[in-house]
Formats: C-alpha cells, structure tokens, sequence
C-alpha cells in the first residue's frame, strides 16, 4: 500500500519526466493504478505543496519547470542515489534536524534516511554551539548512516561530509573551496559549511551515525548576524545568483553516496587523501583550544587518523584529536 | 514541593534510624511537615511496596528489618553515595534498562542517574546480545555518565565499571573475580557480571554515557538457560547464600563513584592498573574474533587505551581495540 507521498511523489515523476509537456487523467489513473479522483486529489495537495501544476482543457496536468519549491518530494522526484535521501522527511520548522535524525535513528530507520528543514530555532553546531538557521535560504539537513566501525572511527564521516560538501559547492561556484579542521567548508576564508556529527555507539561499535550540515545558500552578506559578518559568507554570494536548494540537496546526497561507497570498500585513506587536497592551513601558523590546553605552532597536516598535528616551537609534534583552530594565518 | 517518593523516602530513612524501635505519627507529621493522616497514607503505599511496617498501638510505626524489598527507596535509603543513584528510577519490568537509561540522557537528566528493573524483557548484552534478565534474582541496572572526554576514551568507562564491579563482587564472595577484557567479570572463568556501555556524543565529545550493568546474583545454577550452565555463575553460589539486591546495588553504586571520581581527577591510568590486577589472561594463549579477522597468539595484555595486546606466531604484536576473546587457555 503506498502512502499519499508515495502517489504525489510519483505524479511528479512522470510530470517531470514529460519536460512540459501534459499527462492525461486516465493515463496518470491508470500508471499510478488509482481512480482519476484520486489524481485529481493529489494533484491539489502538491498545488498546495507548493508544484506548480496546470490542468490544460482535453490534455491533462501539466508541471510548469520555472517554479521549483522545496520539499521533500521534489528533492526526492530527480534523486539518483541507491539509498542516501531514500527516505527524506521534510519540516518546514524544526527544534534541529539532528535532533530528528536522532529519533529516527534510535527508532530503526533505514540507513540514508535524511531529515531536511526550512528553518530550525534551535539549530546545532559543535560543542553545544548555535547555527544560525533562518527560513527561505539555506540547507540544514541531518542524514543517518549505520557505517560498520567502532566509534574512534566515526569522527572519518566528518571528513566524508567535508569531501562531500566542498565538491558540491565547487560545483556551485566553480571555484575550490577549503575546508577547516575539524568540521567547515571555507571559500575565501569564510565559512560556507559546517558539519555536526554525533552518534549512537556502544563502546566498540557503532549503531548509527547523524550527519548533520548546515549550508548557507541563499543568505545575502546583510543576512548574517553581526558577529558572523565578516567569518561566513553563501554559495550565492559566491556563485552570483541564487540557487536551487533542491538541487543543492541533490547534488550534495549524490557526492555523499559515492564517497560513502569509497569508505565501505577501500577504507579512510582515500577520503582523507581527497580532503587533503582541500586543505590549505598546513605549513601555517595555527593555534588549536583542546580540552584543557591551547597547542600554538606550525600546522604538520594531518595524520591517518584524521588528527591535527602541530609542531611546537620547541619542534616536538603535537597530535591534536579534539579541538578549535582559534587562529590561522 | 515533594514529591510522593520523596516522603516515602524519608520515612523509610527515619524508620531506618531508629533500627526497629518505633517512630510515632505525630513525630513522623512534624518531621515531614505533613498531616498524620498524610503519614498514614504513606505507610499505606510503602507496605504496598513490600516495606513490612507495623502499626504498634499507642507507640507508632516499627519498621521490622528482615523483610528488605527490592525497590528504589530502599536502595536509596541507605545510599551514601554523592550523584551515582541520586536519582533512581525503578521498574518491575523494562524493554532493558540501557534503553530507558538512554532516554533519560536524551532529556537531559543530571549525572549519576540510575535505572533498575527487577527483570527485563530485552536484556542487551554487547553487539546486539542478549543478556538474561529473569525476575526476582538479579540486578540490572544502567547508570548515566557525563565525563568530558571525547568518545575515543568512553571504553575507558567499560574498564572502570568491571574494576567498580569486580570490587563489588569480591566483597560479597570474599575472593577476589578476575576480568575477562573487554567487559565480564567471572568467578572461576565463568561470569558474573558484564558491562554494556552505550554512549550518545558528537565526533570529538561525549554528551552521556550508559553505564549498563547486569549481575547475576540468586540465580541457582539451575536456573540458567543450558548454554550458559557451564559458563556463568552467581554471587549466591559462590557466596553460599543469598545476596540482597538492595545491599549490592548500594556497594556497587559506591565503587562505581569512588573510580569515577579517581578517573576525573587522575585519568584512565590508576584504572587501568587496578583492572589489570583482576586480569589473568596475560601470557596465556588466546583468540580473538574482531571485525573482520581472527587474531591468534599470546595475550601480551592490554596497552595504555585498554586495547588487547596479542603476540601472533610471527613474533609480530597485534592491538585489538574491540573484539571478542573467543578462547583462553
């Protein structure tokens, strides 16, 4: 039995599938294997999603291409990926996606299932951090993924997400972003991306993981509180023009799947390698706040664990596991 | 505002310290700031929970100490314990008290947090196990940790309870158990007790973990499925009598704070050393099925993160971080 969702989700489908062009009544009736009330029905509930649907005397339902909104269905209706996304819940506000992810996660969701909202009032960044998350602009979405490793392990999703996300933005901007340690994707220097992953874990082994991003999209420089001003910046701002969130979310599901793949056959090293390529603070001064210290030196890149190592002026090397870089020149 | 355990609670704790002698009504009134019909109502539930209270006319409330319940106020009324069982949580029966646990962490409750159950209908043993969870004889019970520490180190605390456990142990059997890495406690090379620690965290620090502890205590040899009979054993058995619940979980509750609080301030060494004084598989052979390999050899013991240290046949030392030690000699 399928679920509304599952019809809407369909009738979109073959809409987008007829690149304008119009889908009969009887032809949806009877694809779709409902009554053509039943159509009719649910192509009202996606008019009122949002879709821009035009019924043409004598021709059928027609999908209007220029109006694109952003829900579930629509990131679901042009999804290529096998199992990322393969069930997307879509809020229009939310407390915090990871906060939902979790849920969903403890309750025994497919692994891949991703939670999406317009807007969060309490959105998360790491160490109990605030992310700014205002309605209309950006991507905030949580997905759960079940990798099969111990928890020491689980910090290489961070850097899976990180490969994940600069490739998309790259793709947006046609520029190569950076990314910073441990969690952020940069373009100039300033914040584009972030990623919080947190996780359900018995002391050796993993139950599930919650990749939370946060992407500023669409948010104009004036957008961003005061304090953020001058340390974040948008994929539009970068790009020249809005973009589709979407196919934003699309694309970044997309690259997340395939370096996921990458993860399960060949192991941390090849993703590490590839966010290597992005990283740009080695050879640079840094100053790292750990638990309990601060490490100040020069940046020694990152080791196969994904650690920070620092070269202290005495020339010892510091391996930094958990922390901020509060300072790069 | 009290709530209704609280003055069930206190009662209990006055009636305690008198050691059988009586406590009048009008004394118990003016202590608790409640009516003495309120008192009276209290006593009514307290013997409902299995308290064997006497009304003696003329005189007041007699608590007679041979009957002990097993239930959260007569747990923590005895309890001298700071924050471990500050709050306790007690169900008749549970899912498994790892999952309520859990919850209780996700809303946020204060450290030291218990939850017991007189039996459990999913037991969780490690790597989705079962652990057997019979009424009447046993103790499950799951705690909740917030130590700050990133969740590479949360196996720190799968040491900590066995040293806490083995200790608990050792005072009721009067012998000392050993520990079988990485979290049962036997008697005799058969178990007594194991830990599942479960843990809720982002990749570099923990929010909480689940401390969660099952022993086997009057449970007759009998009494146990045929596949454990030759593996597992109880406190009764190597005691020579029955333990009381109440007792052991207080003692446990006890150990567990005074380790904790060694962990907190001098870290995972004086932890490790102690547990390595209950482990006596070192030197011996020994074989160990982790994720995807078997690893055979000689136990060469544990290293500074408790890691299992195995010399295979090639002289080469090989670091199991999680595992099963599937035989030892």
């Amino acid at each position: 039995m399928r679920s509304r969702e599952d019809i809407g989700l369909e009738i979109i489908r073959i809409l987008k599938a007829r690149e304008g062009g119009c889908a009969s009544g009887q032809g949806l009736s009877l694809e779709l294997g409902v009554s053509r009330t039943a159509v009719w029905k649910h192509v009202k509930l996606l008019k009122k999603a949002g879709f821009s649907i035009e019924a043409v005397p004598s021709r059928g339902y027609r999908l209007a291409p220029d109006i694109i909104p952003f829900n579930d269905i629509e990131v679901s209706s042009s999804l290529s990926t096998e199992f990322i996304g393969g069930k997307i819940y879509f809020f229009q506000s939310l407390d915090s996606t990871n906060t939902r992810a979790y849920e969903f996660g403890r309750s025994g969701c497919a692994e891949g299932t991703a939670v999406i909202a317009d807007t969060q009032t309490g959105g998360k960044g790491r160490v109990g951090r605030r992310w700014e998350s205002p309605p209309g602009v950006n991507l905030y979405t949580s997905i759960v993924l079940k990798p099969p490793v111990p928890p020491q392990s689980a910090n290489n999703l961070t850097f899976l997400c990180a490969v994940a996300l600069a490739e998309t933005v790259a793709r947006f901007i046609r520029r190569r972003p950076s990314v910073k340690w441990p969690n952020d994707v940069l373009v100039d220097g300033r914040k584009i991306a972030g990623i919080l992953l947190e996780m359900d874990s018995e002391a050796d082994r993993v139950h599930f993981v919650v990749a939370g991003i946060g992407v500023n999209l669409n948010m104009k420089e004036g957008m961003f509180p005061a304090p953020l001003r001058n340390t974040a910046t948008s994929v539009m701002e970068k790009a020249g023009g809005p973009v589709d969130r979407a196919e934003f979310a699309r694309a970044l599901y997309l690259m997340m799947e395939k370096w996921y793949k990458i993860y399960l056959k060949d192991g941390f090293t090849p993703v590490l390698d590839e966010w290597r390529g992005y990283f740009e603070a080695a050879g640079r001064p840094v100053k790292v706040a750990s638990f309990n210290r601060t490490v100040e030196g020069i940046c020694a890149g990152v080791d196969m664990d994904g650690a920070l190592l620092v070269r202290t002026p005495s020339g010892k090397v510091e391996r930094v596991v958990s922390g901020d870089v509060v300072t790069a020149g």
